[in-house]
């Protein structure tokens, strides 16, 4: 007997037949004697909806209300898959987060899990009842509903996996595992059999839509044994795990790429050292977050600023630097939406000093212009314009030889 | 300053523009300088969407999972109008049901109030922040979620104001108050400033849409001062109190009609006892209400049953009474489901026995056959054919002389 969490996201809840369908799965794994818990996310198409209501009347999304209205979705989903299980004979019973309680910090729409008792949750398992989990959503010390952004409820099951100590915490989604690259851009993309929880932090942050980065970082903490699979066609999936499989040991396990950030560019900062400080503040302060950061010398003692953002935190962070402008009295704010970040990721890439320039010289091939460069450990990271996407997502993927060999 | 409790339905809340309209109307409340909590429904349409979902799943209705599925539409309204409250830069919060909590039984769908704790709501008035409480749902001692039945977020408001001794309970729907008839069917129905809880009671029973009967029965029970108004256009609306205004002490307060009740007649049952019983009993135990019964004798020491019931229960009600046929080998099920109940409704029959006589003679004289008749205090209902509801009701608005004087 093992005892695992499902986590069964938007496509594969969509509507009625398809929560049935799922109901089936879950059936086969309490059938085969094991333990489940189930976590649901929203119908697909549903958050967006709820999103579009509590957007016209408040810009600013990240309040506490704006939570309660969206923990509505996957309230409905787990009320009906607790009902379709119901109707195959199965005992189960819905779970929304402050009934658990999912306990996180007080940060509307960006909360963090700080724990999860699951004396509820052992109950049900004693008594043969397979409880169904709201995700996504959580309850704060004072009893206010909070969500953890988009994608929670990936988190949501692997918390509750680590909670738990399951023996495995499998991710049903609508493609049957990770890829070497986007396969709706690379015809040649491979699926991986395996891939480390640190290579897989990195496709997440990095664009690849399969998971939340968040929930990576916390299987990792937790050595909670994840998969990502498929609701719609029977494969084993990608094993998310500490190593990688040895008979793919390539030095790059992936291509992500990801247009949902834009460039903001601010022109002639007074060079003073307060003045990052300041900007970078301002910026946290109002919950925006930034990512790959260049700073340039201009003439007369004055610095350029170049540094990318989520595309949906741009309405909320213009008034910011607008703000900041006047404040510390530099001539203008350039914003870029055309862009598009290609990151190439691997374990490998510790000991393998060939793979940036292997990168750089793809692109100049290709007479990409590459505007910024981020590197880690195991990734590094361009921005180039937007239009490019296909292009370089291919040339790379078959640069790093990761088309798919047909054996 | 006084304390109410305002309520808002469903047309009320059917789109962001009208929360935006009902915060405004909040708001003037709020500078008057009252005390205000508000009760909000599902948004119109919201309600029937997940109810097609649940019944899907599940045929019959009555269980916990299908409550946690309903009472998500409250919860986006209350998070939303608070978002649209706090815009107008008053402070507000939501309250689901276990936030405030509204306790009830555990009865499924059908659950009852059975104490409302204020002490949190409380907490918002000393600190001038506008509670919003999401109606229609409760929760029972192991804390899972019920709903109320249709139209529930009336009782809640109804138990809110008696819980919170407010001054008034003021239900906003898409009606400016209460007419002697369904102004739809009858051009000539007229609204009145005033009527008592006890004629509301049986308006609202015998299928006025205005107010759900249970709420005009608790706030008889707690003496809360009732009003019924429009959120679309300025008026008083109509007071529902202890005692009807006297300019308008006609023998008739108004006249109702109901089209969601089927009529059932069990054939040639054996006469004994126990029988009428068992019949009743197992309607009970699956919590499926009978209205009208009528019984008759027929030959061979057999009887005939007759009863209306709701025509959402039929599904569940068929199965049950095929089982009893069974069982006391009665011969035949007939259903029914071409009739209307009309109901005359007022206090001024107590005293006054030429209204059956008027009811009786009036339908006489259009030909209407009598198929059914149940009597009350304040009420005469019968049952008649569904075609016949339009000309029924005008004429019985005539012949009380409840038809609009135009002065």
């Amino acid at each position: 007997m093992a005892r695992c969490v499902l986590k069964f996201g938007g496509t594969s809840v969509a509507n009625v037949t398809r929560l049935e369908h799922v109901a089936e799965i879950i059936k086969q794994e309490i059938d085969a004697g094991n333990q489940i818990a189930v976590v649901v996310s929203a119908m697909a198409g549903n958050t967006n909806e709820l999103v579009g209501y509590t957007h016209s009347l408040c810009s600013h999304q990240a309040t506490l209300e704006h939570d309660v209205v969206l923990a509505a979705g996957e309230q409905i989903t787990s009320g009906l898959l607790a009902l379709a299980l119901q109707r195959l004979g199965l005992k189960s019973r819905s779970f929304l987060a402050w009934q658990v309680p999912i306990q996180t910090d007080d940060s509307p729409s960006h909360a963090r899990i700080t724990n999860i008792p699951t004396i509820e949750l052992e109950k049900c398992f004693k008594n043969n009842i397979v409880p169904v989990v709201a995700g996504f959503q959580g309850i704060t010390k004072e009893n206010r509903i909070t969500t953890l952004g988009r994608g929670g409820s990936d988190t949501t099951a692997v918390a509750l996996a680590a909670a738990l100590s399951a023996d495995r915490c499998d991710i049903y989604t609508d493609v049957d595992g990770v890829y070497t690259a986007d396969p709706r851009l690379v015809a040649k993309a491979s699926k991986l059999s395996s891939i480390t929880y640190e290579e897989m932090f990195e496709m997440a942050a990095q664009g690849a839509k399969v998971l939340q980065a968040r929930s990576v970082e916390l299987a990792m903490k937790h050595k909670v044994n994840l998969r990502v699979l498929s609701s719609f066609i029977k494969s084993k999936g990608t094993y998310i795990t500490s190593e990688r499989n040895l008979v793919e040991s390539t030095v790059i396990s992936g291509i992500a790429h990801n247009q949902n950030e834009v460039k903001i560019t601010l022109v002639d900062i007074p060079n003073e050292a307060a003045n990052i400080a300041t900007i970078f503040g301002k910026l946290t302060e109002n919950l925006i977050n930034v990512d790959m950061i260049v700073q340039s010398c201009s003439l007369n003692n004055k610095m350029n600023l170049t540094f990318t953002l989520l595309r949906s935190d741009l309405d909320r962070a213009l008034p910011v630097l607008e703000k900041i402008k006047k404040e510390l009295n530099f001539s203008e704010i350039i914003v870029d939406n055309e862009i598009v970040k290609i990151s190439v990721i691997g374990i490998g890439m510790k000991c393998n000093m060939e793979v940036a320039s292997t990168l750089f010289k793809t692109l100049a091939e290709h007479n990409i212009h590459i505007q910024l460069i981020s590197t880690s450990e195991i990734k590094i990271s361009v921005i180039i314009d937007q239009h490019y996407t296909p292009l370089a997502v291919a040339a790379l993927h078959t640069a790093f030889d990761l088309d798919e060999k047909k054996t």
